[in-house]
């Protein structure tokens, strides 16, 4: 199959792998039907996230079961939704519905794993970890249903973590689509005033379409009028640097929430002193989507939830250098990428 | 009066100083009828927390109020329990109970503040700050009012951060009074297991009364048994230190709290990074303990609530050094001082 490798930081190449084999009773092969760029996946291309050369990148995909291992139910010809972790499903952190932490648990597009950004993957635990798409559901939806992947349910996994309440002001930071969906989320969790703070104006209109109360291209024109004693209830930070942290402390009241799903690659310490001086609760987490795509499924596939605004035309995997480009560039929101299509 | 005079680490000495007078309108004069040594003092005693030559100390008192400005209504001869900081009751902090982030608020024993290691002290904003105790109310029970100051409005702090729930497993780390009596407030919200992890096994028989289901002089011996899936839900650091909360890391399961109610003055940063990868809540907070105070009150009178097994026999002022070797040397837990008493 073609696949994504990593060589080095701005070097990922399309190349020739072996088609991925069921090696266990509980892996299925999964066809790549959509995949996409992760903001996670530019810290690579970046080099500023460690990696091993010669791996294999991306963690996004909806795509169609191919063979089986005798002990899963799912069928091929499934069309299947993949969280962007594997899971037994049967552990105690996945009981908890915290499927990140099982114990057999991986990620796609680490050493020795599949990627999404190739043909195909081979999945274990496949019954756990894959979420079935029903029979006859419209292929325009794909995009959408790749959001569960990843994206979406970081949204919501964002709005958990920072315990958004009605009529609570909020302080998304970061208009990546992490950041443009958690202003949803925020929305959805019926927030008052929701402020997002991003660098890219071109994004804020759609940052206002979802939801978004004010919209601002820096910190200075919105701190100052929280001085004043209108600060946040809660501030999501959605790219895990140490200005982003800096800012939602800035931008949160006493007794507040702080939640992170930005990714903390170079945010390597904080200092607990203001958060014990001022009560602020710290939430960094990463995302469990395997819990969160049963119960945002439904939604999206009702078209009451749709994450697709974030998304640009797809691309084939040949295309995928100039994704990452144009990611890193911030001439494209998210690519999609059609593994099969030439 | 006589009062405390901090000159420098180790030498804390008793002097003259000019009695305290009314200022504001809303001001009154307290004299100390009992005040304790804190273990946030021993960083103090032990050159490990800022402090100005001169500066008067201690924040824990109850007392009888002797003089007041026009604006107040508390009448003097009032006994009356001191949170370890004034507020003034009206601003947004003060209105969600968080009187520690009064912007017109203070700690006793700060430079230009009195402290209460004295024979009296001025109290901003008394009608707010103060919490009268009824008349009538036994003498015999001002220790356990005094504990009203700090440490038991701390330990259900705690309790309060790290939100345990009925059958929660909780790792306390820390057996001073505060952990000690954090024990009790976590029995209290019903915990499961609770393991208390000091280095004083003398302690042990007071946690274990207080309802330790297993206590341990360090953390080797509990946390090989935790490694085999039994990780606690919730941690809480009543230490501070890079050592305590290295312990609460490692004794809590993926998707539980880290609450620290110890002080983290040598403590300077902590990595995202593993709270992050395994979604724990990182709660640290100083204590509003003038919103615990009316809550806990009630039951301390009733003696359904009993914090004094933590306190040592009262010394006199003159008695206050002996009282911080006391406390430096873990010869005593909480030594308690009557300033009037000669």
């Amino acid at each position: 199959m073609k696949a994504a490798v990593v060589h080095a930081p701005g070097d990922i190449r399309i190349e020739d792998r072996p088609d991925p084999q069921v090696r266990a009773r509980t892996d299925a092969i999964v066809r790549v039907d959509l995949t996409c760029v992760c903001g996670t996946d530019l810290w690579i291309w970046r080099g500023q996230a460690p990696y091993e050369a010669g791996q294999s990148i991306g963690h996004e995909f909806v795509g169609t079961i191919t063979d089986t291992g005798p002990d899963v139910r799912l069928r091929p010809g499934t069309r299947v939704i993949a969280p962007f972790a594997w899971s037994d499903g049967t552990c105690n952190a996945c009981r908890r519905g915290l499927h990140t932490s099982c114990g057999n648990g991986g990620f796609w597009g680490t050493p020795g794993a599949d990627g999404a950004q190739g043909e195909a993957v081979r999945v274990p635990y496949a019954d756990a970890t894959l979420v079935a798409v029903p029979d006859g559901t419209d292929t325009a939806i794909l995009p959408a249903l790749l959001a569960l992947s990843d994206i979406l349910p970081t949204a919501y996994h964002a709005v958990t973590l920072a315990r958004v309440r009605p009529r609570d002001h909020v302080i998304i930071v970061g208009d990546g689509p992490v950041g443009l969906l958690t202003v949803q989320a925020a929305r959805r969790a019926q927030a008052g005033r929701i402020s997002l703070i991003g660098h890219h104006p071109e994004r804020h209109a759609l940052a206002r379409h979802y939801g978004a109360t004010d919209t601002h291209t820096d910190d200075q024109p919105v701190l100052p009028d929280m001085d004043s004693g209108s600060l946040a209830d809660t501030a999501i930070d959605c790219v895990g640097t140490a200005s982003s942290y800096r800012t939602c402390l800035a931008a949160v009241r006493d007794g507040g929430r702080i939640a992170m799903v930005g990714v903390p690659y170079t945010l390597r310490s904080i200092s607990p002193e203001p958060l014990f001086n001022r009560n602020i609760t710290f939430r960094p987490g990463v995302t469990p989507a395997r819990t969160y795509i049963p119960r945002l499924l439904p939604h999206v596939l009702a078209g009451s939830l749709d994450p697709t605004g974030v998304f640009d035309t797809p691309v084939a995997l040949s295309g995928l250098s100039t994704a990452y480009h144009a990611m890193a560039t911030r001439t494209g929101v998210k690519p999609l990428i059609n593994p099969h299509r030439t």
